[in-house]
């Protein structure tokens, strides 16, 4: 970091790629501020951009620039509560804060542009990489997030687990290890595995076959989903904002991945390019959040 | 540019550093959606963007990443014409919109994160590195904008130059040429000259002193100032959004620069570090706009 805060830009010393996520959050349409803490939407606003250059690949360490809308009569505490969640997860992944913009704004309202570096542009991960005959899997559990906004709310209640809502875990790490591992392509699970899988397979003119029955459920799943009337793996694989990793890597690759860390879920065939569920009716599409 | 929209992220070459700024315009609070047209939003959004990587002293060429949130039934086309209109300004100063983020908002938001490079983070030009001795000069014309802005507002009446307020032109070259003549401090004039110079003297340790009736007072400026009541160079030195260039340099570099660019408007001097102005009574404080 050469120039910080508090000149017209900062500057700050690269490496051979920039790779470069924007993600915005409002409230109101991606969360609802009284569910939240201040810290709390800052540090998702943050994880949800992180976990876009997770997707690629990218490791920890970079640095992250905010545009923070606030609307009239909002308490500066509240604001630096805010930056302070997000500064928090920033560290925790060796992310600066390097710059930023607070204007006034109709609703509170957060977008990260986030830069990670690499030395290599081939190490780098998309969405257009998968080929037949790979597997697919996905990291950590699905639907904790779904639940735990279902309990928030009030459409269900139950053991769901907060944090899997309010604090998601970008896979920078992770994602590291699957690059390095040789996955072909990756994608990050924001809008639900139905729904971004679908994304991998357009994107890399593949079909895409996935097993409900296989899915990696997030504990306290079932209970909400039988309590909204869903198949517990019809809700994990379409609720969303469990920002884990969707990964296809052919299977001499995937044997070397640590299972704790990864369930495969599927496999990459040739065919028309979409997805398909062998143990579910027609097509799933995204879980219709209640706002 | 390796990797484009529709991947998680985008990837680019990079240079030695990395140079980025900043900035959001939301409806009704930067400008009114009804005063200007779609492409006019465009241009005005990463004109302020690109603006303040003029006052480091970055020329031409980089990359813009835009976070774009609409209101509930915007119509498509238009939406596509405020894309238009920045991208028209982007390529006419070799920017690249690399990536974004298209989001639901209550108000029409726009928020470029702009990225330029330099291999020498020794050339670029900050706030505070202004100097006693320093001269003091301004580019081009200011209170063109407040004027326009005036007249669209029904607050006066008369010939204002619309493009004034409604596409601003990032002093992007004349910018890299001042940095190159050995520019001390540069900032952009999107608050008015008063108080940007003010932040220049604070961030530098320094004393301005300006002289309003030596400033470059646009066409139409004085006739609209005087309906408004308020003197021309005043209005000039308060009304804001112009983004010209506010710069301090050495009198001999001063001396190598084309008087048709730059008109030299005060002094730089030890003392308490503030703006004063020779010629008008107290502190002058950015103008209130009516909104």
């Amino acid at each position: 970091m050469i120039r910080w805060l508090g000149d017209d830009a900062a500057v700050v010393r690269a490496r051979g790629y920039a790779v470069t996520s924007i993600d915005t959050v409002v409230d109101g349409v991606h969360f609802r501020r009284p569910q939240l803490t201040g810290p709390e939407i800052g540090h998702r606003a943050l994880a949800t951009a992180l976990s876009d250059l997770a997707a690629m690949g990218l490791g920890p360490g970079g640095e992250a620039y905010l545009a923070l809308g606030i609307p009239e009569g909002t308490e500066p505490e509240y604001v630096l509560s805010v930056v302070a969640g997000a500064g928090e997860l920033a560290a925790h992944h060796e992310f600066t804060i390097a710059g930023g913009d607070v204007t006034r704004a109709p609703a509170l309202m957060l977008s990260f542009t986030v830069v990670g570096w690499t030395d290599d542009p081939g190490e780098v991960v998309g969405r257009d990489g998968a080929e037949p005959g790979d597997l697919v899997g996905v990291t950590g559990t699905l639907g904790g997030a779904g639940a735990a906004l279902a309990v928030l709310d009030d459409r269900a209640t139950g053991a769901a687990i907060r944090d899997r809502y309010a604090r998601p875990s970008p896979q920078l790490t992770l994602g590291r290890k699957l690059a390095d591992a040789g996955a072909h392509a990756m994608i990050d699970v924001s809008d639900g595995l139905a729904t971004d899988a679908r994304h991998l397979a357009l994107r890399s003119g593949v079909r895409i076959e996935l097993s409900l029955s296989d899915l990696p459920i997030a504990s306290g799943v079932a209970e909400i989903a039988r309590q909204l009337r869903i198949d517990p793996g019809r809700f994990a694989a379409t609720a969303g904002d469990d920002y884990e990793l969707c990964v296809c890597m052919p299977p001499n690759a995937a044997a070397e991945i640590d299972s704790q860390r990864l369930t495969w879920v599927g496999r990459v065939l040739d065919g028309p390019a979409g997805v398909v569920f062998t143990d579910a009716d027609g097509e799933l599409s995204g879980f219709e959040h209640s706002f």
